[in-house]
C-alpha cells in the first residue's frame, strides 16, 4: 500500500487514523505525537535535569533517542540515565549491558542501582519464596522508590518514563478493574517533594514504538520478564488488543477520557508526611515500599506465616 | 464437593467468596443478595406501582419471580410487566410469548409494545438498511424510550431492569472505554420528571441468575439476539469473562469502583427540558431517541446520505 501523504510505499497501516505512512512520514508522525505531548503536559522546563528510566528496551531506548534528538541542543538542560537491576536472572542482565552501551553512544551518563544492595531482596528472591501472587506489585513499589530515590541523590528534577499508549490504557484500565479512586485521588493532588514523572512516548501506541525503534536502528534488547505473565497487567493487555482490532482507538479514548475524569474530581488537600523509617516524602507515616519490605523481611523469616501475608492488602489484582 | 454451610452435595463453587453451596443455600444467597440490594438503594417505597421490564429470557423471568416472592404480600404495590417487540425477526416472537406465558402464571398483566407500531421502524427496518455500524445503539436508545413512555401511561412509579453483576460490570467499563463521563454526570444528577430505573440482580452474576432459574423450573427462552456478536458490549463482555477466571472478584470490584466514583464526582445542576417533538423530559432540544428516528427518516429515503451517517456520533464503540 501507499502512503497517504505523499504515495511512497508505506510501512505502517495506522487503523485508527485511517492513514498508511511511508518510512519519512511514520517516523515525522511519532515524533510528532512526542513533542505534542511534552508541550501539552509542560514537560520540560528552563535548567532542568532529566533523569531517563532505561531498561535497555525498546521503549525506554526509544525514549532516550528522541528526548536527545528533540532537546539535545539545547544547553540548559541536563541528562542522566538510570537503569534498575531488580535481580531478575536471565532477563535483567542482557538488557543491562544494553543499556549501558546505547547511553554511553549517545554520550548520556548511566547508573545501575539493584534491589539487593538496597534492599536485600531481589525481585527472584521475593518470587521463590512461594507466595501466591505474581511478583508485580512488589516489584513495581520498590522499583518507582528506588528510581526516585536515585534521581534524588543525582540532583534530577523530571524522571522521564517509557510508558508507551498501551502502558498508559493498561494502567488506567487496572485502576478502573481495581476501582481505585482513593489513589487515583493522590494521583491527582501529587506534591511538589516528589519529582514530576513525565511520559513523553504516552501516546505512541507500543507497536509503533517499536517499529520506529527498528527502523533507527535503535539496539534494544527483546527478552521478556518471566513473571510477566501472571499479571492482571498481562491479561488486561491481550484483552486491550483484542478491543483494539476491532474498535480501533479505543486506546486513546480510554486514555483522552481518563485525563477528563481527572479534571472532573476534587483535588483534595492531602496530607505529605515523611515515612518514619526512610524519611522520604509519603502519603502515610510507613510509605508503601518500607511497609513492603517490613513484611517481607518477617515472612522470609517465618514461613509459617505466608498464610497471612496471602491475605494481605496487596494479594489480590497484583499489577 | 460439598456445601461450605451445611456440608450438603454443592450445585456451585463460587470463586469470588470462595463458597461451595448446596442448592438450599444457593437460592438463599441470591435472594438475600437481591434483598440486600434493594435495602440499599432504597429502591421499593410504599405505594410503588413497579414496571417490570419482561423480555422472556433467564434474567427479566427471575426478577419478576424474585420482585414477587419478596414483595408479593404487601398489598400497597402494584406490578405490571411491560415487553418490547423490537422487530427481531427469530429472535423475539418466542420470547413474547414465554413472556406472556410467565406473567400471566404469577398474575402480573402483560403489555407488549412494538418499535414498528411506536415509532414506524423495528431494528431488523435498521439493521438492514445497510449502515456499518451494529443495530445495538439505535436499539438500546428507542427501547429505553419506548419502556419508559409506556411505563408512564401505565401509572408506574419504578422501572425494574434485569441488569445482572455482569451486565453493570460491562456497563461500567462500557463507559471508561468510551471516556463518557460527561454522561456519567448527568447519570448522576438524575431529576424526578424520569421514573426511577431500579435494578434488583445488580449484584447476582449472571450464571447465578442462570442457575437460579434452572433450579426454581423457571421457564426462559435461551435464543441470542443475532446482532449481539457484532457489538463492543459483547467483546468487553468476552474480556471480563476471561479476566473474571483468572482474578475471580474483579466484576464486583469494577461495580463497586464506579458506585465510589459516582459518589466523588460534582452533581451538577442540569437543565432539564421538554424535548420539542415527543414533549417527553429530555436532557437536550430534542430528545436522543428523536434526534435517531429524525435521522432514520431521513437516511432511508435517501441511500446517498449513508457516508453521512456512518460518520455520525453514534458511528463507533456502540454498545
Amino acid at each position: 500500500m501507499k502512503c497517504s501523504k505523499c504515495g511512497k510505499k508505506a510501512v505502517i497501516y495506522q487503523k485508527y487514523s485511517g492513514l498508511y505512512l511511508c518510512k519519512e512520514h511514520f517516523l515525522d508522525d511519532v515524533e510528532r505525537k512526542v513533542r505534542a505531548e511534552m508541550r501539552r503536559f509542560r514537560m520540560i522546563e528552563r535548567n532542568d535535569c532529566i533523569a531517563v528510566a532505561l531498561s535497555g528496551g525498546k521503549d525506554s531506548s526509544t525514549l532516550l533517542f528522541l528526548l536527545k534528538k528533540i532537546l539535545g541542543h539545547r544547553e540548559d538542560l541536563e541528562f542522566v540515565a538510570i537503569s534498575i537491576n531488580e535481580g531478575i536472572k536471565g532477563y535483567r542482565e542482557k538488557m543491562l549491558e544494553n543499556a549501558r552501551k546505547f547511553a554511553s553512544s549517545l554520550n548520556v551518563p548511566h547508573f545501575v542501582f539493584s534491589f539487593k544492595e538496597e534492599f536485600g531482596f531481589s525481585t527472584d528472591d521475593f518470587a521463590n519464596a512461594g507466595f501466591e501472587q505474581a511478583p508485580c506489585s512488589f516489584c513495581g513499589v520498590l522499583r518507582r522508590k528506588l528510581l526516585e530515590r536515585k534521581a534524588r541523590e543525582l540532583g534530577a528534577t523530571k524522571i522521564a518514563i517509557a510508558h508507551n499508549l498501551d502502558d498508559e490504557a493498561q494502567t488506567v484500565l487496572l485502576n478502573y478493574l481495581k476501582g481505585d479512586f482513593e489513589r487515583l485521588l493522590r494521583l491527582n493532588s501529587r506534591r511538589e517533594e516528589f519529582i514530576p514523572r513525565i511520559k513523553p512516548l504516552r501516546s505512541v501506541p507500543e507497536k509503533e514504538v517499536a517499529l520506529f525503534a527498528i527502523l533507527k536502528n535503535i539496539p534494544f534488547s527483546v527478552s521478556e520478564c518471566p513473571y510477566l505473565r501472571k499479571s492482571l497487567r498481562f491479561s488486561v493487555k491481550k484483552l486491550l488488543n483484542e478491543i483494539e482490532r476491532q474498535h480501533a482507538g479505543i486506546k486513546y479514548s480510554l486514555v483522552r477520557g481518563y485525563e477528563r475524569l481527572v479534571e472532573l474530581l476534587p483535588k483534595p488537600a492531602f496530607e505529605l508526611q515523611r515515612c518514619e523509617i526512610c524519611g522520604e516524602p509519603s502519603a502515610s507515616k510507613i510509605c508503601k515500599a518500607c511497609e513492603m519490605l517490613l513484611r517481607l523481611q518477617k515472612l522470609t523469616k517465618n514461613n509459617k506465616s505466608k498464610r497471612e501475608f496471602n491475605k494481605g492488602s496487596f494479594r489480590r489484582f497484583d499489577a
